[in-house]
């Protein structure tokens, strides 16, 4: 792991680093705030998974995350959301796949099978990582994401109820499968048959049985995505009928983007931090 | 004025404009937020100036300034550093002078004292337009910056004690007469002769009996311009003398970035609230 950066902020240090991942065949960054408490021993982790053509960057320049996280004493992780790179098969011109547009999953499809492969990305290879080499205590992590990230968060937190305590998005793509904006992603990933789409869909996921202690959504009334590619209804539903808590925040007047994001993210810290405390 | 985006942002509106400037005879953009506050009548003003290489975009996205604005019910401005355009002399590879190095100063020299008027279009031209398209309490105006715009914030504040009631700095140039970084800048702006200079300079204006109330500057330690083009001691030499008091923190182990700028934002804000509450 290569140290692309640290600064010192909110009493912690913002690091950007850089590592070849075996996963997905390509150098990958990622950036880590740690808070101050960690100098007193392993903090929690928790994981921000970012939206559709965000890298690492994004949130870490407008999330305004690292004063919750100094206030509550946690780790936050951003990777970044596909691999990058001249190998690395991709449409330039298509913000909804490909590079910045890796769905948090493992394509199975050729060429795409070899290096889209963030979902073992994130949940084996940078756990790991983190583990080895942060003030990280892993018993206790919980995951976050915006868009294409809260479609991530969901959908690991609901496969890997064990490892994450806690588990809250904004604005997520809540039925992937059916939104206009991934369904070709998924096809192109996963291929045709849409069974295996399956694994990698919250609202699916819940109907196949899933399920989570409980979920914080936060969803703004003007974003322009609201009623076509996220449909916050759908995972209301899905939570009322397996019977899991969601809080469903609905946002008058704001949109999609990190103005919002930032409005609620010391909600969202102060609630993994309380679903993270021993 | 036109309007280019607005977006609810910590309760507030966070938007960008453009006007075409008669001072710098180029089209200006700039961003204003605007707190919840100021649905019931006009609020205090806080002028934020930005470093070099800035537009009004870099402290909009990093600044982390919203959430302490809605809490105190201030408006932040945030101008451009310069103009800009293509009928505008500059040196392209040159990031310490012409665009995003204004120096918020009126130039006097050629070819620069058509456009470069930074200091005529913030305390004029722009005072006037914000008076005039936002719920702006122009009797309670402070003013901060950071860097080249601490020290725009300092000058324009030891000019003007009775528009501004405060004035604060992150890290500011304190004199820029001096500094290896600006020295060239203030030459090819306002001529040779130096004494033309003292009016664009924080610790010659104290010199030469400009008075303001009291002073905060957060500083860095880490700051990699500390020494050389910043030097708090000498705002601190000057203060005392002079009898204004100054609060200096240095703050251990942050640098000259947003991510120390951000991390003193509410503090700063809750500075200037306190002196601009009626």
């Amino acid at each position: 792991m290569e140290t692309i950066s640290t600064a010192k902020s909110h009493g912690g240090v913002q690091g950007v680093y850089r590592h070849q991942s075996a996963v997905t065949g390509t150098p990958m960054t990622f950036a880590v705030f740690v808070p101050p408490q960690a100098a007193n021993g392993p903090v929690p982790v928790l994981w921000y998974l970012s939206g559709l053509t965000c890298s690492h960057a994004n949130v870490m320049e407008k999330g305004e995350y690292r004063a919750a996280a100094s206030a509550h004493g946690v780790i936050i992780v951003t990777p970044d959301t596909s691999p990058r790179g001249e190998g690395v098969p991709d449409e330039k011109d298509n913000w909804q796949f490909g590079s910045g547009a890796g769905f948090y999953l493992d394509a199975t499809q050729e060429p795409y099978a070899a290096n889209y492969r963030m979902y073992s990305y994130i949940v084996e290879e940078l756990t790991a990582l983190i583990a080895a080499e942060f003030p990280a205590d892993m018993s206790r992590q919980g995951i976050f994401g915006h868009s294409m990230g809260g479609h991530g968060a969901l959908t690991m937190a609901l496969k890997h109820p064990d490892r994450f305590a806690s588990c809250s998005a904004f604005a997520p793509i809540t039925e992937p499968s059916s939104a206009d904006w991934s369904r070709p992603a998924l096809e192109k990933y996963l291929g045709v048959d849409q069974a295996a789409w399956r694994a990698y869909d919250a609202v699916a996921l819940i109907a196949d049985g899933r399920r989570f202690p409980d979920f914080l959504v936060d969803q703004g009334t003007a974003d322009p995505f609201l009623n076509t590619g996220l449909r916050p209804q759908l995972l209301a539903d899905a939570c009322q009928k397996a019977g899991i808590p969601l809080t469903l925040n609905l946002r008058e007047g704001y949109d999609h983007s990190y103005f919002f994001i930032s409005t609620f993210m010391a909600d969202h810290i102060a609630w993994h931090a309380s679903r993270l405390a021993r």
